[in-house]
């Protein structure tokens, strides 16, 4: 067997040159991790499938929830539960790890302009 | 609906007192992440029914396969293959972030006496 490969995270960043585009740096069974550089507001969606989770690599960010907002910094981590909508904002750049099942679309239901591309790698 | 809790990784870090014992801080949909402190030698196991997610949050780690030894820095992950046998080593602690199914036992297929129980919350 080959060794599995090792990620490094913050090089894998390095090479994010846009913002709210995730790019998978692993797969798990049928999840994968993928790295995206926030910035700004994003649009409110739900995903109606799946949980989804943010770990902050870098920076802060918000994410609104109909019922209020939390900061996550770096270090921090949160699960969106399925079907709840939200929306992240990012008033500076911040990295993040999401990890989430392998086809989820970043605008979840509100699909537009910031719909980024499903399964590109890094 | 109530806020999705934030967890700061570090702050439960700081909760954990031994090693080789994972304590969950989230799930997402049917995977759990843990947090767990590594030092010395664990046993040689695979889990025969799932990958197994390994991401460094402070220290470092290596990873014996029976091809080969993989090193892990802090902001590295690495994803063990289903089945795979693997025996992670650190000579000083580390700190890890697991992710992988809910009931996924520390010890795999090799329980001993560093096998830990399984669904403890930190």
């Amino acid at each position: 067997m080959s060794l599995p490969p090792v990620i490094n995270l913050f090089s894998k960043l390095a090479l994010v040159d846009d913002h709210w585009a995730p790019k998978i740096v692993a797969r798990m069974n049928t999840y994968h991790f993928k790295v995206v550089k926030l910035q700004g507001a994003f649009v409110w969606h739900r995903h109606a499938e799946t949980d989804e989770t943010f770990i902050v690599l870098e920076g802060s960010t918000r994410i609104e929830f109909r019922s209020g907002t939390v900061e996550l910094l770096q270090g921090e981590m949160i699960v969106v539960p399925q079907g709840v909508e939200h929306r992240p904002m990012a008033e500076a750049e911040c990295s993040v790890l999401l990890v989430e099942p392998s086809g989820t679309v970043n605008t979840g239901d509100a699909p537009g302009g910031l719909t980024a591309p499903d399964g590109v790698w890094i």
